[in-house]
């Protein structure tokens, strides 16, 4: 064993553009529509939330978009992060199969928000912007983007599910050591969340409702924006640093990937991983077959339609096509809290529908105990998201054991979990359960998803 | 700002060796002592704890002692680890001091403890031990050696001071997330556990009770050893990976520096970085100031005595010969639990004795006052540790500022806070204190050292 383990790279071969992988589908993705209308919902719509750079960005046709120097200084901070082979899980498993995966967990978030936050962070300062708001649930992205704002002097203004709240003081201590305003949420700050709190002073919150107070504040301030973690083009363009990254590497490691697989909630860094090798084998350069995991709770691909409907919760949002179990269905409480989303990114669902990439869906526990073994063998404990990758790569791997294959498998660490031990402490404990698919709540919830005429 | 930020190291530019400071000093350090004879210990006085191949480690006259090929395959799952130039930080202090920080917080525990913790589970597994037992305060140790148990195939069993193992469960599951298993101390596994509990089944514990419990499970059982994270000479030895390692990255960046400054509690941070670096200054190549920083509330540099004394609280270890403020004294619950050692390493004492290192004391919120400034420039989090270090950092680079002089200071970032983030939370609401110096405790543990003749 004294082959390499990890593959860095020096700063100057860090990649200094962002990927659009809508250049290269064979299809454009449906557009937006605007929901009352219902005709294709143009840059004015998104204005009075994003900044125009970052509504241009969404709509680009651009294949590569130039990273701003002042976003590569601050990315430079922890990037490029390092591509691990996992020579000791191999050897656990007895597997000929080679594993690589590329971990994101080195960043200030100790996940990969911090890839689109920054760069969000930076154009709306650019455009003069005072103050960021943004939900958060467990509190990776409510983390990523509290550093981000830091970085550039903006303020940052976080509700947090209020159940988050209080279960999590370690990730709101991250969003305060970071300078940001933490409310749990519904709150007092906003109307709609003293209504709730009237009707039920003990309302636990839910990311829809945080999304609805962090855009009331936003959009009547021209001084203020909202900003979002995952699902939207730009920032899944944004997290393709990760993939480019990860074919230099890979270059560097003489491997190519034969099986590319991440986890998907709002599904950015799954993109960000692999839209990079999507580009490559579109082009007839490598065949890697892309999968993305999701969880059995919540499988939006696997068991979702696809079909228009609202990216929140309380019904806000222009209407995007998107694979969706009903915006308002609540997922059961699984502790992977970045994939509990209703949706997925349409770009992603776009590229489902075109048969470029497949899907599977996970139970928690499964995924927990190839936490555990992955923890033992590699030293890094994921977070709770990444093991739906893991647990998918460890079954492929032990496949090999019996076929004696000797598959090249890349797969997506985005984050280490130190600040989600409490749920390891109930795998341990014998407490953590697995949820049947809920499948009245989901045919519920989707009898209320909007009627688009196709 | 397009400068370098960090410098890593190719793998096959990592040492392969450990320095041993005691070949070039200019006078040995005084011999640990048998309590009963007060005759020099030999290597059987201290067989029932460790291996022979650490006792010998512990003796050695040998100036560099070859890193096993199995140690380095563990090693470079994180190693080398990142040198990082502060830029951000020196921006925003507006000094013209160069700021270098070495950041040990990619390991798997989160900390440099994995660097000892490695060789001492290779070494004790290659002498046939079939279990570790160790004590843990906040549980970074704990967390270190359950890791390198895992990697060599060894049990591990750790003490955890009761008051930490309820207040803190994170590092409790981050220790079972690597298999170990780990008792509340007092626990009724020791007979010592069990007669404390009697007396006082809320006994909150103690480390000096912890280590306790752990010699008396390993020192009867021929296939159970024990494991001490700081203090001793081979533990100091082990970690100065993270000195040669900065040695080589402070000569990419092309820079020496004027000042090195590293918290100290048992010692083993403070050594690894510096000890290389003193060997260069002994052999007239530079000439850093090498300055030590302990806590106010337990500062056994500055104003402990030097003298023989006991290594833990019980009275059951070698006498040695360190600054020490009385083997019983217990300081007061700083958030820095790694600090909260009555006694300092003898090796470092007896180099503070030689007038080779200075050393200073800091309060606790200043040190996390520099913690937060650090996080919102630099993006890492510090454990509360290494905030000591920071804070002196921060306040030479603000001296520099009056004096406009471009002095270059190398510290240690020996770990990142994210398990320690209920330290934050109670700084951010105003909670925390300090605590004047305990003169009367001070002065009444010291008078319960053993008396040694001249």
């Amino acid at each position: 064993m004294s082959e390499p383990m990890r593959y860095l790279l020096d700063d100057d071969e860090v990649p200094t553009t962002w990927y659009n992988v809508v250049a290269d589908l064979p299809a454009p993705p449906p557009p937006a529509l605007h929901p009352g209308t219902l005709e294709p919902a143009g840059p004015d719509d998104f204005a009075p939330l994003f900044p125009m750079d970052l509504i241009m960005q969404e709509v680009t046709q651009d294949r590569f978009v130039e990273i701003p120097g002042e976003v590569m200084d601050v990315y430079r901070l922890w990037r490029a992060t390092p591509l691990h082979r996992a020579r000791r899980l191999e050897a656990a498993l007895g597997t000929p199969a080679r594993i690589y995966y590329k971990y994101e967990g080195t960043s200030p978030a100790g996940s990969h928000k911090p890839n689109t936050a920054v760069p969000q962070a930076y154009y709306n300062a650019k455009a003069g912007v005072r103050k960021l708001t943004t939900e958060t649930g467990a509190g990776q992205w409510g983390t990523a983007l509290s550093f981000a704002c830091q970085m550039f002097g903006l303020e940052c203004e976080v509700w947090q599910v209020r159940a988050s709240y209080d279960q999590k003081p370690y990730r709101r201590a991250m969003m305060q050591a970071f300078g940001a305003t933490v409310h749990p949420s519904p709150s007092d700050a906003t109307e709609y969340g003293r209504s709730l709190l009237a009707a039920d002073p003990d309302n636990p919150g839910s990311l829809g409702i945080a999304i609805s107070e962090a855009v009331a504040v936003a959009a009547p301030d021209p001084e203020v924006r909202y900003a979002l973690g995952s699902v939207l083009n730009h920032v899944l363009m944004h997290q393709t640093v990760i993939g480019e990254e990860a074919l230099l590497q890979m270059a560097k490691a003489g491997d190519t990937p034969d099986l590319i697989i991440g986890c998907t909630g709002g599904g950015s860094n799954f993109a960000g991983l692999t839209f990079p090798f999507l580009r490559e084998k579109l082009a007839g350069n490598i065949s890697p077959v892309i999968r993305a995991v999701e969880p059995a709770a919540c499988p939006s691909l696997t068991r979702g339609v696809y079909a228009y409907d609202f990216g929140d919760t309380a019904g806000m949002t222009p209407l995007m096509k998107m694979h969706t179990l009903g915006h308002d269905f609540i997922p059961d409480p699984i502790h992977a809290g970045g994939l509990r989303y209703h949706g997925m990114s349409p770009l992603i669902s776009h590229i489902y529908e075109l048969g470029l990439i497949e899907a599977e869906a996970m139970n928690q526990t499964d995924c927990f105990a190839a936490g555990v073994q992955f923890a033992r063998t590699e030293g890094i404990v994921p977070a709770p998201e990444p093991t739906h990758a893991l647990a998918a790569t460890i079954a492929e791997a032990l496949a090999c054991k019996e076929t004696g294959e000797e598959k090249v498998i890349l797969t997506a660490l985005c984050g280490h979990g130190m600040l989600d031990m409490a749920a390891y402490d109930k795998y341990f404990e014998g407490e953590m359960v697995d949820y049947d698919y809920p499948s009245e709540q989901v045919a519920d919830a989707l009898s209320r998803i909007p009627q688009v005429p196709a």
